[in-house]
């Protein structure tokens, strides 16, 4: 198999990522309302099309984890300019996820991050300029920027607070898809048996 | 078929609407950050398990609008308590959905209730007191009473203004899912040849 | 919930019969190579546009019985020409369903019936005339009348033997798709936990 | 991309094949009754666990070309076990598809092998001895020893003809996925074309 595509491979373990993550409960209790991105971008990616993604998210359909339709190219937006944007400061990241933020998964996520010495970050939308968040293409530079500049590198695992019309999210990134469904898997898992 | 359940006509009536949903191209622009949700309650409901929806929301997968699962009982919180609440001031309103929300939907949906003679109203989520924001519950019975309080009715088609953390979101209330699938069918074609 | 469309009352009882066959994994087993056929004819259905069935079969996914669509008209030709024909004889017949049929199936299926005091009967297609075979049309007539010949009315469950490219098929006929499912599941359940 | 595992070319090549067939609405023509496998072999793979094929099989939904679930190891055995036979004669061998077969796609594949240079066969099974069909183990074995011994190799496109229970069925063997997902929408098209 030496002459791999790239795109089969990023495909390929697209496809191993959303059979892990269909096959964990626990990731249901995480999906977040905007529901579940999960993509991979191509090395050299410029555009959303040389990004893969689900195909219509993952969502929750009889209690598990969902993914709507194929892994495919220009699936996603926000998520594959966000990546492409990553990727200016920090070259070895190739995908991300996104999750539910909230309280109680700010807790488990900073724990986790603590435990296996991960960079956790945050973004404060309330700091965003008006003249930033008003154009759609100049909001990710931005945030990537802050992310930057606050924590000396872009961290691995980091939550977008609520903004006004926002919905707060977190993001794992990693050198592969199936590198962050497990990290979701895993804080999904200690989420799930957390006290209280 | 006389002894036909409520529950199947329901259900039936949610396949139909989902139908004439999945065949429509244009609907997939107005498919927000959140995904549709299609709910219809039965008769005399009290909690979301007596109202049917579309499991895991009404996404979009190789450019069509898809639903992720199959109608069922307890699907959808949100719109299925909106629906519940509804009804204390509107007991002939059964079913709704909900759509994309921003500045040129808000003209398309204005010129369409005021063609067909239809109350349009919307919910200033800015006014919304803290102590009832912060309260799960009471968000969605605060939302309906200014409804009721501005327009003097539950207007058929309305919006719910951005909110801190929440996207903006229209409402379609109706008879049953098959009804208000049509309404947002008819805006989405209006919203596809919009000029500009 | 009085003026109930006919059209709705077959569509939501269908789904209510796939949720049911998708929580039963011991279906699985029950899954022919030509999957599964779940059908429901209007009153007075004279051609398969009249009939209700799930679009693309109930297939297998993750181990589970799994609808790849949703019911729709004229989504089976076969089974919805056969419940038509069925009804010549038994006007109280409006759906049918298909599974698996093989020795150890039809012992399950046998006993369930006596037990049951259920008319159990087949269809020996070698004695099939090949004039008959040959025309598509006049394969289903020729089939339900051998039934009603032997047994002196139509079986609610008989199996139809091999045939020259044909696969063995066991059917279950009913009022509506809510009862033929229930049989079809309580058959599944008694072939997984049969000796041996 | 250096890395890249077996696992995840062959995966990712599956979801590319998989993506072309759903695109092809002249494909469904040539789903059959018992719906289109789709399977990669790895290299060296001995049992069906090392074969990835689409998890449920392709059928038809909506008019089109529709995957019931995701590229999964060991999600068919049949056609598994034919690719591992397949390469005892020709390891350069390491996916296939089948699809319908009748007198017109017969037709079909003959003269696009003709045009093509491809070698063109087909298995009569009812050649098949009785203690051969009757191990279901020793019937692949049998089938593929036919291939060779009548071409001297094997045909890179064949039928099975119709046997007793069996459904007559056409593979195309290849070097990937996406080949003979290829392959299969050429005939599709022709097929679609063809006169009368």
């Amino acid at each position: 198999m030496n002459n791999a595509k790239p795109e089969e491979i990023v495909l390929g373990n697209l496809v191993s990522a959303v059979q892990m993550l269909q096959n964990c409960a626990e990731f249901s209790l995480l999906v977040p309302e905007v529901r579940v991105n999960l993509v991979y971008a191509l090395p050299g990616a410029k555009t959303a099309d040389e990004v893969a993604a689900v195909d219509g998210r993952i969502t929750v359909v009889q209690g598990f984890p969902h993914a709507s339709g194929l892994p495919g190219w220009g699936a996603s937006d926000h998520m594959a300019r966000l990546i492409i944007e990553v990727r200016k400061y920090d070259p070895a990241v190739n995908a991300g996820i996104n999750f539910k933020c909230d309280k109680e998964v700010i807790e488990v996520v900073k724990k986790y991050c603590s435990e296996r010495d991960i960079l956790f970050g945050w973004i404060d939308r309330t700091r965003e300029p008006n003249e930033v968040a008003e154009q759609d293409r100049s909001s990710i530079p931005w945030k990537i920027k802050q992310l930057e500049t606050n924590y000396g590198g872009i961290p691995k695992l980091f939550y977008e607070g609520e903004g006004w019309g926002k919905e707060p999210l977190f993001v794992a990134l990693g050198i592969d898809a199936v590198e962050v469904a497990g990290i979701a898997i895993e804080i999904a898992q200690r989420y799930r048996q957390r006290p209280g």
